[in-house]
């Protein structure tokens, strides 16, 4: 006879007792802002704190900074006997003992940062960290709009595109918490040359970056001038995907081509996705995605194109659910999913 | 207190007790022949028997054929109390209940076939099944060039190209047992059109067929008389990957154009793995990969053009080990790793 018990706090199996505690830190560490929460086991968030990253100042500086917004959610929380551990969201990648090995270009001086030491050592709590994107996969899988599936990606459409992975219910971080690195899915044989060395990458296309370029191309290029091209040639560094999309809306004949393009290329990596992963759900999320279903109707009519038909017909692709708290509520979630508590 | 047991039989947790069924029986169902055998928790196997699939005489033909095959395995083992399942693997995708939902087009009348409910009435036994390139890559996790790695990928390279993914430690199935169609991963845009309807993708180039394909298209096109060119355009029909990398090792320059042109699709495709799930290994398999280590080469000095570079340096890529048995051995190892024993 053979005990089989699996422990699994997000398939809600366990009991809270009154000892156990049930209290998690997620802090969210952004090129602009630095949040701090501190969340319950089912997602309830308080005391959210934002605080400027000051990335120009070095890694040393932001991990200080770290540990001041930590002491001062533990401050406002009013005693810490309830905390079970710190999470932390980084971009980049951050290797299983919470190095960041590399992969995060805006923040100078971080790479190469020890993050959890620090954080164990001056609060005596465990830590555990992961890329930001991979963190909000896992609040979408479980607050979110991945909640009840077991097979989930998410695709973060922000300045570039990130990914995060769930599979099987559980959180996939791949070899030293490099996988879900989604964007750089090259979707467009030597496409549009990409930041990572890369041609033809998915960022390039379905990132907000990507879109305010493709629409300033379009317009230099196009004989059409719709409002939108007037509006670029007016001033094309001020042109934003809210400024696409808002053109989109009013059926403006180029904006339409910009949008079509985008959503064509973000097909492509959906569909090399369900036929690598075949998950139940992909989640759109990031800035992009403010501009909603119009986005989610061109991918889904586009995907059956990029995989097989089958995996189309079974993948729902959905908005995110948990907007711009995705990324701190996932690094509080971290806790509860990584440690005995 | 929280107790946590992990029952995780392939990392050798669990003891045998003399009580304990060890044996597994593994079917695996080719276009060509059904593979049987009966297998040790350790890969050690017994009693392999091969039979004619007679894929023509279709899907309940092959399904008594396949029931005939344990009866003749039961038969050989002698007794029968020690066997605790009988794992499955077939082309195409089977969902969870083992009901083969699609994709295995060469075998006329198997979508729909439940395949696991005849087993287990007719032996009492447990039964389980999965995609036959899934059990393969099982079986290099288990005993073959995945053993001691958490997360790898395997490419058979066939007639077609199969993808079989264990991640943490665990096989992935994807949800309705369809992920791994690593073969169907487009990366050429407008390439070369594929039997599955999409153009480009990667087994248009690297599976056995689209070797020989681009072997007669480059002899078809070139100015240069080599001694491939000369035998292709002898007996085309006759051409095989064999006989394109029987030239390579000559040094025969078309025969190598064609080697280029498969190890740098083949190397997109790992780069595509690489970028989203961050595998500690690569494994390369099936009849294409007699050529060997000359293939690998190749991927691996193209890999890092085809991904972010920290991950390349981290991912190895490398040869399968257990040659024409890794299908039925994974099929078998299908009972250790989702059954009860």
């Amino acid at each position: 006879m053979i005990f089989c018990i699996f422990f699994a706090p997000h398939y809600g199996l366990i009991k809270k007792t009154a000892s156990m505690k049930h209290l998690a830190i997620g802090i969210d560490l952004g090129g602009t802002n630095l949040k701090g929460v501190i969340m319950e086991q089912d997602g309830a968030c308080r005391h959210l704190t934002r605080v400027p990253t000051e990335a120009d100042k070095g890694g040393q500086h932001i991990l200080d900074t770290i540990i001041r917004l930590i002491v001062r959610l533990i401050e406002k929380e009013g005693k810490s006997n309830q905390i079970c551990g710190v999470g932390i969201g980084t971009p980049g990648f951050v290797d299983e003992d919470g190095t960041v090995i590399g992969g995060a270009e805006n923040l100078p001086g971080w790479k190469g940062t020890q993050l959890l030491a620090p954080v164990r050592k001056r609060f005596g709590l465990p830590a555990a960290a992961a890329n930001d994107v991979t963190a909000m996969a896992l609040a979408e899988a479980r607050f979110g709009a991945g909640q009840g599936v077991r097979n989930m990606v998410c695709l973060a459409l922000g300045t570039g595109i990130g990914g995060g992975i769930v599979l099987d219910g559980r959180l996939y971080k791949g070899s030293h918490g490099m996988a879900g690195e989604l964007g750089h899915i090259v979707v467009e044989t030597n496409g549009i040359q990409c930041t990572c060395g890369l041609k033809g990458c998915a960022e390039r296309y379905g990132s907000a970056t990507g879109i305010a370029d493709i629409a300033r191309q379009m317009a230099e290029q196009t004989s059409q001038v719709t409002a939108l091209v007037r509006a670029v040639r007016r001033n094309p560094a001020k042109i934003t995907s809210k400024t696409v999309y808002d053109y989109v809306k009013k059926q403006d004949a180029v904006a339409l081509q910009v949008h079509e393009t985008a959503s064509e290329m973000l097909a492509r990596v959906c569909g090399i996705i369900c036929n690598a992963l075949s998950p139940d759900r992909i989640i759109l999320g990031g800035g992009v995605m403010k501009a909603g279903q119009v986005i989610i109707d061109e991918v889904v009519r586009r995907l059956p194109n990029h995989c097989w038909e089958a995996i189309a017909d079974r993948t729902e692709i959905v908005c995110a659910q948990l907007s711009d708290n995705a990324g701190v509520m996932g690094a509080a979630a971290l806790v509860f999913e990584e440690m005995p508590h």
